[in-house]
Parts: structure tokens; sequence; C-alpha cells
């Protein structure tokens, strides 16, 4: 769209994809569509008496600061509650370590504000979070992408990209989004003593982290990289800047996310912050920290963990019921994804206007990758955290019938 | 401060004011400290009462909406009121032509991100918001200030700088932070007839057009804009992309401002927000929307410019009352500043440590320029809607104190 004013004073935008992805994307708001387009958490587990009773209690005993301007680098209570909480994953973190963001989203693009030149290049997993590509490509960012597997990015194929001299690396080790997968406990050896040869940092990107439906917990990136500093095997300082975010275990609606770095980065990073925004909402974050406090957040994100366990495995059970057996599909462990893989020659964004005639929805692999190829557009990313069970049930039976026509059709073609 | 990380990841930061302010302006957090310094509205108005219920009631009804993901654009009913609310300043917008941001902050990052490349020239009043100098500093702007007198901008100095390209003009019209002089209505009429001649966009920033406290209403640029593209005298389109807040009439700690502008503008902002922060907290919008509606705003802003009012006028008096004859000050007809000019020699930086020590507090000229220089340093500008009356008429002869003992200096120096 370029109308009167952005054609006189010649506004572009670098790094924003497709139209036709996006126009599609609309029509997944229609109230009959089943959409597993979404990255929503289920509303129906958001604990709103808990929020009545924090909203209540700010709002008495404390109504002048919440509602008042408030320190770039976050509410004092809240950020030494996030150094507590990290601490269970082995996160050595104080309070200066911690600077809240408004939202994880934030954290992305202050990370491109500090870090990237134009031209700079990323390094990242293919695919990767959508949203971090929207946030880094306006700063100028190149990409190099390295492909992942099961067991997530494929660690033996860093030396190169390494050498070419990315920026940084942006790396979701746990139930990625939108591959579902997970970064195993080797690799992350792996990565993370790369990343020191190289002197190429990491940003550990960690939304799901705590949302494991099953199998064991494995140490974060930077806990890694803190305990190769502390054995001083040559290294010579941590490489892991650590995020995450309230948006997936209280509610996104908040817009609370969080940077864990050493301070001297983060007094830069409220630098950025305050021209950015100023600060958080004060209200906000005071409303989020009598939510979580007293061991409610962790009570509530066993939950989580159980409500979003079970509706993986309806997602799973229906993929195997109502999908042919030449479509492929990750088994996440926990998170909000899965990534399915169709057969060579079909493309997701022709199967999702199939699909949408069908009233199911979902994102096309194509916009989790820097640039798109006949490998991206094979895949699709379907989420499971939303829906309830029989919805999803449902949806998949619709989804299985636009894969079996979209199917039918290419094996027509290659036929005629 | 550069350790390790940002030493060996080089990180540096453009457009960062001189630390010797900023290590001074922590000192006014001191309790004991009476600060002009901040800019922040006075706790004792706010809602809090109206904010209780406008709580309850959003989690009681819409929790499920308040807490999720939201759009990017803004909360609809917000966007809406926000267009009928300005709609009695003459500014005609539907709610298409409203973006909901993270305070009036994240309008000027947004404005930064989407027109300033490295190198641009911004076009500022001298002095000027300091939030601005940092939101586009991050973008590598360079900057042509025009002075301004006690009808605001210059309008007469205007051509030279405007034949040297500057990207937009950044322009405070009402109350201007820092100065708390308000632009004429005759130069209002010259800038926007300047603008479409010479093809450079305004951006009109307007954070305190409903806090005043004497004198007549004046249309904003964006208006004058319109009236000018409506009766077609040789107009293009309309130059004005326009910015205010709920920082000033609700509650800052909400951080939530709003950008006016053509729907393609807005598009293009929309797409840079999703980057930014995918949006504002939706539960804070819809509390602003319960809190404000029907009618509580207007009633409410007449109460802080009752408050406000009365607290200028304290200020007004005291200073006449403890400052020598050779110190100025402006006359704000409404916002939160007033703007001293000290005698030619003296210098605010070094003002502001002999405040210190007789416990007052304000925030040096110097800040409020892109490059500070002898003129630049006479200034300071004290904030009037923080403290209650008492306290101001306390800091004012305070600060007397401090004044008179540096001009003793600076002429024992001189004399010497």
């Amino acid at each position: 769209m370029s109308t009167a004013w952005t054609s006189r004073y010649a506004l572009r935008l670098k790094g924003v994809k497709s139209s036709t992805i996006r126009e599609l994307l609309k029509l997944t708001q229609r109230p009959e569509v089943i959409s597993f387009a979404g990255g929503l958490p289920a509303p129906d587990v958001f604990p709103t008496q808990r929020f009545q009773e924090a909203c209540r209690r700010v709002l008495e005993q404390s109504a002048r600061t919440a509602l008042q301007y408030g320190a770039s680098e976050g509410y004092e209570p809240l950020r030494e509650m996030i150094a507590r909480h990290i601490a269970r994953y082995g996160i050595r973190a104080h309070t200066e370590n911690v600077l809240i963001t408004s939202g994880s989203q934030q954290a992305l693009d202050l990370i491109g504000k500090l870090l990237i030149n134009g031209g700079d290049r990323i390094l990242v997993e293919a695919p990767t979070y959508l949203g971090a590509l929207q946030a880094f490509s306006v700063y100028g960012a190149d990409y190099v992408s390295v492909p992942c597997d099961d067991d997530g990015l494929r660690t033996d194929l860093l030396d190169k990209p390494l050498r070419s001299g990315p920026k940084f690396m942006y790396i979701l080790p746990n139930f990625q989004n939108p591959g579902g997968t997970t970064l195993s406990e080797k690799r992350r050896h792996e990565l993370v003593l790369l990343a020191d040869r190289y002197g190429i940092p990491i940003i550990e990107d960690d939304p799901y982290g705590q949302l494991r439906y099953e199998g064991e917990h494995i140490p974060p990136l930077v806990v890694i990289d803190r305990e190769n500093l502390r054995r001083d095997n040559g290294y010579s300082i941590g490489n892991v800047i650590y995020l995450s975010t309230f948006s997936k275990t209280l509610a996104p609606g908040l817009r609370l996310g969080w940077i864990v770095a050493p301070p001297d980065v983060i007094a830069r990073f409220v630098q950025l912050k305050q021209g950015a925004d100023l600060h958080t909402s004060t209200f906000g974050q005071a409303v989020a920290y009598e939510v979580a406090k007293d061991g409610f957040l962790d009570q509530h994100v066993r939950l989580i963990r159980k409500v979003y366990g079970e509706r993986r495995d309806v997602m799973l059970a229906s993929l195997k019921e109502f999908f042919p057996g030449e479509v492929a599909w990750t088994h996440p462990r926990g998170g909000l994804f899965l990534w399915v893989t169709l057969p060579i020659g079909m493309d997701s964004t022709k199967l999702l206007e199939t699909a949408l005639k069908e009233n199911v929805a979902f994102v096309p692999g194509d916009c989790f990758y820097p640039h798109s190829s006949p490998e991206s557009s094979r895949h699709m990313r379907l989420n499971f955290s939303y829906g309830e069970p029989e919805l999803i049930r449902e949806g998949i039976r619709r989804l299985g019938i636009a894969v079996k026509h979209q199917m039918a059709e290419l094996h027509a073609v290659h036929v005629g």
C-alpha cells in the first residue's frame, strides 16, 4: 500500500513478509475458522480471580507509585522475583542483571538496536521465530541460517557459518517456535564452546522453558556458559544473553518480558529502553508481581502444563488419525507448537487457501525463514495451546481433508 | 562504563547525554531533595477509585480478551474513543487514523525508525524535548535547531534551515517541554504553509494541549494543515502527524500514547510496532478505556487544570519573591514546566551542584539541546505539577539561595 503520504515522503519498510500471507492470515480471524495459526495461550486458564485481587491490592496499597512514571530498569520487586525465580534453572542472577521489557518482542527490538548495523549477518536456526526476523530486519540485518533436526540446531554445521563472522546467534533451545524441537544437552555444550571460540555472542530466547510436558529439564545455554566461565577453561567472559517472558505463564496481554545479562550490558539496554518507551507499564508490573508472588506462578504453571500437555496429545493423536502417511510432524516435548512437513512439491501457502475453505488455518512455513525456498514452503506451524481438545480434533480433521485434496491435485498435475 | 562484555563486543551508544548530568540527576531521588527535575504528574490527583472500578469491570466482563494478545493497532474501543475525543479540537480522525503506542515515547521511537536514516537532519526547536533527541539519535539523526521566543518557534528564521532539507520538523506547539512557551496562531499558519511549500512533514507532539490554565485554545497544526488541504490552495496532501498521550491526563504508569496519521502511514507504523513490542498492554488499554469513558476524562482534566494552575501560580509568585532581578523566566499558560534564563556567564550544571547542597533540584538546560553551548548552559527547566504548593515555595526559596550564591561567585571571579 502506497498512497499520497507514503509516496510523497518515500516511506519504505524493510523485512516485511509477503502481503499474500498477511492477507490470508487476516481471514483466520473469522469466527467459523478453527485457527492453529496464532501463538495464543488458552484464555480458559488465565488466573482471573488472582488478577482481581492483585489489582485491588496494588491500587489500595501503592496507587501513587503504580500509576506514576517508574524506573526504566523495571519494577524492583518484580526484577528481584525474576532473579530468584530463574535460580531454579541454575541461572545465577541478581536484580541488576534483569531488565523488564514490554514483552520478549521488545527485548528482540532492543537487541537489534544495540547490536545490528546495516548489513550485519545474524545466525538463526532454520526455521526460526518470525518476530525475531521482523525485529532484526528493521535494523538492516542479513541472515545466515543453519538447519535443525529433531535434536534442534545442527551444531555439526556451525563452523563455516561462524567463520563468516555473524554479529550474534539467535537460538531458541526449548520447544522451538515454530519447530517444536529441543536442543539436546550435548549440542548445547558444543554450541556454547563454539560461541566462545569464535567470539560470537548467543541470544538465548526461552519463552517456553517452563512448559515441559515430558522428559527431563535441560540446562539453559546461559548456565552452561557460566559454568565454563567459572571453570576458567580458556574462557574470557560469558557470551549468552537470556530472554524470557510472562506471556506464556501468566498472560500475554500484560506485555511483560525480561532480559538477563551482565550489568554493563543491562546499562546499555536501559539507555535504549529510555528512548524506546521510557519504561514498561508500572501498573502492569506491580499487578504481575502481586499475581505471581508467594509461589502462585509455580502452582499456575503446573496447571498450564497439564492443560497444554493434554492438548498436544490430542493434536498428535488427531494428526495420526486424519493425515496421510506421506506427511511428517515433530513431537514437541513442551511449548505451544508443532511443525508439519508436507511431501516434496507441496506449497503450504496454497494449502492455506484450501484450508480456509474448510474453515481451518495455520501459518505457512515460509514465514519462519529469512528467505523462502521450495524447502521452506513445504512446512506449516500448528498451535495446540489455544483451542479446546474437541476443536483441535475437528480442526485437524478439516486440515487433513485440505491436505489430501491438495495432494491429489499435485498428483494430478504430475500425472497430467 | 565499559567492561568485559561491552568491550569484547564493542557496544557503543549514540546520542547519550553527558554522564555528569545523569549522575547529578540520580541525586535528585534523595528523599530530602525537593525536586523540580522530573516531569511527573501529581500522584494526589490520580483517580484511584475509578481505576479500582475499571479493573474490576474489565476482569469481570472481558478477562479472556483483556489478558490475551491483542491487535498491534490497539484496543478498538480506545482508538474510537480517542478519535471522538480529539474531534473537539477540530481533529477529524476515524479509528483507522489512530495507533495506540506504549506512551508517546514509543511514538517518537517509531517515527525515528520509519523516517530517519543515518545522517538525516531533523529540524527541532531550541530547546526541545530531551526524550525526542534520545529517540531520534539512536537512528543516527543530525539536528538543525531553530530558536524559540515567547511566541514559540521563530518561524521567521525557518527558510534557511528548511532549504537544508531536513527529514521532518519536530514541534511541540502547546506549553512546550522544556520552554513552557506556546506557538502563536499566526506562526502556526506560517509553519504549516512552509511545511507544504518545502515538502517537509511536521511531527506535532501535543502531550499537554488539554492542560491550559489561561487564555484561549489555539488550533493544532494538524487542523490548520487539514483546513488548507480542504480549501485545496495548491496543497498536495496533509503534512502533519499528531501525537498525544494519557500520561498527563490519566496516569503515566499505564504508558499509553497515540499517533494520528493518514491510514497509509498508520499501516507502516503498525508493521514497525509489531516488530517493536507486538502491541501495547491489552489490559492497560482496556482499563484506561473503562476509566476514561462516559465523560470521566473531561471531568478529571478539569480537576488537573485547577490543581496544576494553582501550582504554577505559586511557582511564579515564589520566583518573583526569591530570585534576583537578573534572572528571567517564561510564563507558561499551561503544561508542566517553566524555563529559567540565568545571567550571561552562569552555568546551570554547576548551579545544580550548589542546588543539591541546598536539597533542591532541576534539569540543566544543556539536556534540551542537541549540542550544548554557553547559551544552552544558561537555562534550567522547572516542573511545577508534582510538588504540593508549600513544597514548591520552599524549593524555590532554596533554589534562590543557590542562584544568589552562584552569582556572587561569578561576580567574584569577574572582579578578581
